[in-house]
């Protein structure tokens, strides 16, 4: 029991250390040497724990998505109304970047960039899997909103759920691009007037 | 004369080739030996007109830029109103996807994402400079509407060209990662209700 906990203990640190360099140097593209230095292990112990450098990639993208996961619903546990949710969606998304757990911006984006010209099939997958998710989340809070008059019935709950997510992850980009806070900022409360002047029923 | 003009031809077959499979691979990521493979020269005919991989990088971006920005000029050249230039680059920049010239998605958020990290400041600095000319464009041209009174006068022109910006860059990015257009179809829509709806009078 103690060698499988092991075992698992030092999976789990390989995949944290991975997904902290993998976002900001590239989920596929981050070498083995800067894995070794970083997880104090050498080529042969981690792949005792992943068949191959993609294992490890997708397990780091999995890993990203489930520490900002963990951060948003921390964000929206508490609220009640579905524009609260809404508007603590778009706080939280947007301010991930300043919690130092997962540096490198989106890992949704990173992974995007490098994987559709077909180097990973695989990762290309998993990263539609989680702008789905985060687009149908969004879609089922509107659709929510609809139906208990928080929102205006003419809202397009897909479309709208698309224009929150491309706003934020634009502004994500020009945050990383110029390191400057004050782009996201703008593009934060323009998405809180949106929701608040375009979508909600006062 | 003939040499010049010659090595000049040979350099711009480089450097119009790389662009092409950079924009796609990675302006620091593609392997030599796929630009070796695509524009069929030798290493060392490569760097003759190159000092390093880094230089050809650069030129590389440049050349993608300037590619969409002739792309933009054209789509821009004869409106005559604020409004309708506005318009017209959005629908531009939202549809050079579907132009082959370039494939790969936006140069600049391509750069970004690769050079955020500190791999090449030269890079990410280019990619800086080219965001900063496109806001700027928005800006100007906003700045004009308002003097001109085709754009309301309570508009800040820097946040509003940073809003359009974002939310186009983002329409790309899920267009890039759903190879479906109609993410970048409903920003773009989007953007044009919100430039006739919130900017403009009338």
């Amino acid at each position: 029991v103690n060698t499988i906990k092991k075992g698992e203990k030092t999976k789990n640190h390989i995949i944290e250390q991975s997904a902290i360099l993998m976002n900001q140097h590239g989920f596929l593209s981050t070498p083995l040497s800067e894995i070794v230095e970083v997880t104090g292990m050498q080529k042969g112990g981690i792949y005792n724990h992943f068949k191959d450098k993609e294992e490890l990639a997708l397990q780091a993208f999995d890993q990203c998505c489930s520490v900002i996961q963990q951060y948003i619903e921390n964000a929206i546990d508490l609220k009640s109304s579905v524009t609260d949710r809404i508007l603590a969606f778009i706080e939280a998304y947007c301010t991930f970047g300043e919690n130092p757990t997962i540096p490198g911006g989106c890992p949704i984006m990173n992974a995007s960039i490098e994987a559709d010209d077909g180097q990973s099939a695989k990762l290309l997958e998993r990263a539609q899997f989680a702008m789905q998710n985060l687009i149908k989340f969004l879609m089922d809070e509107i659709t929510n909103g609809i139906n208990n008059k928080e929102i205006r019935s003419e809202i397009d709950p897909q479309k709208t759920a698309t224009i929150i997510m491309a706003t934020i992850e634009g502004g994500i980009l020009l945050n990383k691009l110029f390191i400057d806070r004050s782009h996201i900022t703008t593009v934060k409360d323009h998405l809180i007037d949106y929701v608040k002047n375009e979508l909600c029923i006062i």
